[in-house]
């Protein structure tokens, strides 16, 4: 089959091996998959990615770099077959979205962050058949797509247990901080305040459900959150990932706050403890969704409880992913760009 | 009065002028006092530790290291007189432990760590009315001293939020490691898995509730932990408060650990974030106690709930506290001192 592939440290066009399915597997015809920030970082950076997931005990997240790899964990997918010891309740032709997770006889592993499974910048894929999720026939495949990212935010927003006495500072309005913004104000969290340099990130924010956004250039995010929030507690998220990000938010977050880290720096980074300790502070890093997450942000995308519409600002075809890659890191340029393998 | 007095970058005994109660502040005799870690450090480091509170927003907390500071928060008291505005009705000659806070009209100060305000190496100090607690007549004064420094151990615990599923490893078995542990005996968290490189202190950490203790020199303390608590939960606490400490944790810690930093390490620090994000890592800091857990804790002491003896492992008069600051820093010599500053 065709497929963007990750050779090296560029990524091309190229035939590889057509997937075919085990036992509890089924084939799949990728429809849309979107471009998440974790593979722009894993061009540059998979051997480092492979080697703390490793060092933290993450099994199933191996990637060696000399073979390829076909990325993309973000996806709507089309079934087209089943493997041996499969229950086949789901027709095929019946699209689908799944946690980007597969087991075989090898144990579990991470689709689109494997050398063994191509994720969805490929024509084809595999994917564990109870964990496939049927997509209501009148929601259009690439709302379906976004469940995946919608459901990190999702999850980031679980994490940091909101209450009735919380408003929101959400620092970084990638697709991360824009996930968990609408996960805020579907929580009815209120108000949320949110920061990005890019204007065209801030206004993303605001038709999410951002209530006041900044400018972190003109007006300090913490001192907007104080203007915005007086008497409320403090529910930070740090969706930037980039060093030197969460120990600027311990520095100015106000007392008690709790710091949800849900941007992902995989760089070593500094803090400085004593901003944490005299206001006690706490810090949460999250990842991922669990199950449940991931199925209620499916639902909740198709009654129309998030609106994903305005997240969708590019397409591209297997050829076109290399320069999708380049064009993300412009924050002004796309929030997420869909890969439809099977378009030109 | 006479005082052991940091001047410079120094302890000295000398006089000092005796203090006048205001308004709502009573005059007291100190009768015994405790050398905390903190003091240590402020002796070097006092105008950093000023500048970070300052930073954080922390009122109350200004040192002029130009000008003399009388330290000694972890104290036990006699009421001497009172000042104007006060309800008296405590006797003279009554002990009592307090929160080391007072207010003036220029706001709070930290008895302790002040320049107007002097406290427990000095003969007597000024304290709030409402915030004394009368010491119960059969509790001996030493362990009533030790009040503070075991509060800071039922705070930490509290903030980890311990639960039943819950096991616990303490890094760190100086006084407030040794704190830690007697508090989560008290909550019935087992079992207890604490580590330090110092024999003596490991020694301390059984005497006060730990069902296992281990050298790092000799056993990652994650890996003993694993092996006495296998299936439970990780609760997690710092109680070094060197840098690179809270980053060997977040490498180490099980998946989904509740770091509590309760060591104070005012230094500039290295975390590497993917080892929270790949593990969902917390880490809450914590500073002090509230009302509360302060006054609970002495009622702990004194029903023999916490055993504190074995704490105090020497007593100086003005004159050795120069002398017990050298001595503190080898772990192997001393847990706690306590300055009598009535004795020779």
């Amino acid at each position: 089959m065709r497929a963007a592939v990750m050779r090296g440290k560029k990524i091309v066009a190229a035939d590889v091996p057509d997937p075919v399915p085990g036992p509890g597997q089924v084939l799949v015809r990728t429809l849309a998959c979107g471009i998440c920030g974790s593979d722009l970082h894993a061009l540059e950076h998979a051997d480092e990615m492979s080697r703390l997931a490793q060092e933290s005990g993450a099994e199933g997240f191996v990637m060696d770099t000399k073979r390829d790899v076909v990325m993309g964990h973000e996806f709507c997918a089309e079934v087209l077959d089943f493997g041996p010891s499969t229950l086949r309740q789901l027709k095929p032709g019946q699209r689908v979205c799944s946690m980007p997770l597969i087991f075989s006889a090898a144990g579990p592993a991470a689709v689109g962050y494997s050398n063994d499974f191509p994720g969805g910048y490929g024509e084809r894929m595999l994917l564990t058949e109870p964990l496939l999720l049927p997509v209501p026939d009148d929601l259009p495949t690439e709302y379906a797509a976004l469940t995946e990212p919608m459901a990190v935010g999702a999850h980031a927003v679980a994490k940091g247990q909101p209450g009735k006495g919380d408003a929101a500072l959400v620092v970084g309005c990638g697709p991360v901080g824009l996930a968990v913004i609408a996960s805020l104000r579907l929580q009815g969290i209120r108000p949320i305040v949110a920061a990005d340099f890019s204007p065209k990130r801030r206004g993303l924010a605001e038709r999410l459900g951002a209530d006041v956004v900044v400018d972190p250039a003109a007006e300090k995010p913490a001192a907007a959150f104080q203007k915005a929030a007086a008497g409320k507690q403090a529910l930070v998220f740090e969706c930037v990932g980039v060093p030197g990000v969460i120990n600027e938010l311990m520095r100015d977050a106000p007392r008690g706050a709790r710091i949800v880290v849900a941007g992902v720096c995989m760089e070593l980074d500094q803090i400085r403890p004593m901003y944490g300790i005299n206001k006690e502070l706490s810090v949460q890093f999250v990842l991922g969704y669990t199950p449940e997450e991931f199925a209620g942000t499916l639902r909740a995308i198709a009654d129309g409880k998030i609106e994903v519409e305005p997240l969708v600002t590019g397409r591209v075809g297997i050829d076109g992913v290399a320069d999708a890659f380049r064009t993300l890191r412009d924050p002004e340029a796309h929030a997420k760009i869909l890969v439809e393998p099977g378009k030109a």
